[in-house]
């Protein structure tokens, strides 16, 4: 099986593995008050200290959650229902994760106004809608990495303009930690108020932690209401008994992802890059989306014209090689991407593209067979895009 | 170590672990088109069946979340902001889990009506006044099993009065699963629309799976808002990339915990009253709090007049032995148990209680071994309870 499905989820790291499977040994509730919880306790407090010196902030700023699907609600919903009287717009970019998407749409439904920001034709955040968006706004929010096409975002830009603006800014980072540099003191710069950037998301498994292991970095100095009320643990930011094994094992992946970071990008580039040549000398008409430079290691994302991108995974699958859509399909019905439709691409474009995501596992022999079997896939599937068109 | 605190967190299973262990090498998000995504959505949904078979209710009804906290909020939160128009109030029994606590307490600062339900001596929810709130209200929820004291309210009843009255109710069942019988299909009875019993939350390391893990049933005809927007997995209730192991790990702690139910409520049965007989011979004055016959199996919930039950906890712990007062205790600051006072006690018993919770790897060496430190520990903590008092 060849997987070039990183993005999606990356393969378990053994010393992720490792320090789960040892945690989990460990008998007792962190928030117990007896000898066998405050092992637990260490353990996590430990691990949160390791993330926390990886990512550059204070240990108590870092919130461990179960996903980045619920760091991203937390952030949001955390600040909106935290936000002052008579401010209820929510700033937000095209382009956005489903997770921020959906959440932003559910708080419209709850009163809260959305302001659009546009991207550019290779999926950068446009700087000066965004600056002009964020006048008066409750919270804004932005992908650092976008999930699709792999664009880079300048994010410390950004967070710059959200603290001149005075407005809480949550980056989601699932995508980007383990993969870019990911410096939240750098980024909120000397910002370090209840505005600019105050929350950042991340996934473990999108970089070899355990699926169900996430964290959210919280400012200590924002507003936030949380989305699980109980019993009070992580600063009253999400209650719930303490994922001990999970947040040692996030620790571990992402310290061994951010030390192999600058080696990785450099093997991932050029792999990469060996595929995007492979397949423009065999598909000329091939299209790499999203910025040619500022963009993740190992993200090829190709629009085939006139062949359903959909069309192309299922033969390729039946290759024995993992790729998305990068769409959203639920329930079986392919959507086109909204990702591809803010590149200012047409709905036909935005049927018709592969996201290929090397990471870790990958080699050159995964690229060479993608490269083999990509010319049938193409031929086929633009036949079949021709006849589903008629 | 002895550690009677099983109700804190049970130790996790080895079934669970190696299920946990073997899910895990799977590589794949179970979102997924391609085939390594429909091998991670097998095991994913062959987990929930094996979780619905064992509590009683459709597969489509089992919704994954990381935690009992996260199934109580979204069960509260979710039935209150899909309520019906002009109908406001929560029922809320006494002597409720933090995390309904805390839940209902914020919904209150969002316009919710709280009705209150007292407790009588024994921690049994009335049954009159709890039917007479019901009238109109826009939910109510109660504990299966009082996580602190062990009584075992009558689940039929309470989902039953809930349904007469057209009521949704939510059960928090998370000390109860896999220590009492808990059958969905059972309790809801004919009543299968949206009111009545619609939702019931557990915990996984309850009873052996991975902290981290657990559940919410939900109603197939439930009405519920989402607490994690997103992607739409689980029947759009509960979006986020599925944890497939975590899914896997808590269905075989669950198979193997009712599996062992019956056998294991007469031994620990039989153990509890061991300590309790015990208890009362070294120290007459001591006092079982809670029902005495309506308790899960293993609680052993007991006021020692006249000694602070942090001081007898740390002085236990300091013989190697792991308890707990019960009481909600953050940041170091001891509160009394709110459930001590639901039943009816002042504050200063409420500051006299141990919680001393038996489960599968207790023995008859275990209980001996707290009766031969407790007698001491009494005179000391009654000693320092005095020296406190003055």
């Amino acid at each position: 099986m060849i997987y070039l499905d990183h993005a999606a989820s990356a393969p378990l790291r053994a010393s992720a593995r490792d320090a789960w499977i040892g945690a989990s040994a460990q008998v007792g509730n962190a928030s117990s008050v007896h000898g066998s919880g405050q092992v637990a306790r260490r353990l996590l407090e430990e691990s949160r200290e390791r993330v926390a010196a990886v990512l550059g902030c204070e240990p108590i700023e870092v919130v461990f959650t179960s996903s980045g699907t619920e760091s991203v609600n937390l952030a949001l919903k955390g600040l909106w229902w935290a936000r002052g009287e008579g401010t209820q717009a929510i700033v937000l970019p095209d382009g956005e994760h489903h997770a921020t998407l959906d959440t932003v749409g559910w708080l419209a439904t709850q009163d809260a106004e959305v302001r659009s920001v546009p991207l550019d034709e290779f999926g950068r955040i446009t700087a000066a809608p965004f600056s002009d968006a964020l006048d008066g706004a409750a919270l804004a929010t932005a992908l650092v990495v976008n999930n699709e096409v792999g664009t880079v975002q300048d994010a410390p830009s950004l967070a710059r303009a959200a603290s001149d603006a005075g407005v809480p800014l949550h980056l989601d980072a699932v995508g980007a930690v383990g993969h870019v540099p990911v410096v939240f003191d750098r980024w909120r710069g000397e910002a370090r108020g209840s505005t600019g950037l105050v929350a950042l998301s991340l996934s473990g498994h999108k970089f070899g932690a355990p699926v169900g292991t996430g964290a959210l970095v919280v400012s200590r100095h924002a507003a936030l209401v949380p989305l699980l009320h109980g019993g009070g643990q992580q600063r009253g930011l999400r209650s719930g008994t303490p994922d001990v094994p999970g947040a040692a094992a996030l620790a571990a992946a992402l310290e061994e992802a951010v030390a192999e970071l600058t080696d990785e990008a450099s093997r991932l580039t050029a792999l990469a890059e060996r595929l995007i040549t492979g397949i423009r000398r065999a598909i000329p008409a091939a299209e790499l989306l999203g910025d040619p430079l500022e963009r993740i290691p190992g993200n090829v994302h190709v629009l085939f014209p006139g062949a359903a991108g959909e069309s192309l995974l299922f033969l390729l699958d039946q290759a024995g090689i993992s790729v998305s859509t990068g769409s959203a399909c639920q329930a079986g019905v392919a959507e086109p991407s909204h990702v591809v439709l803010a590149l200012g691409r047409d709905e036909r474009a935005a049927r018709s593209v592969l996201r290929m995501t090397l990471g870790r596992t990958s080699t050159a022999e995964d690229v060479d067979a993608v490269l083999a079997a990509l010319p049938e896939a193409y031929a086929r599937a633009s036949g079949a895009g021709a006849a589903r068109r008629s």
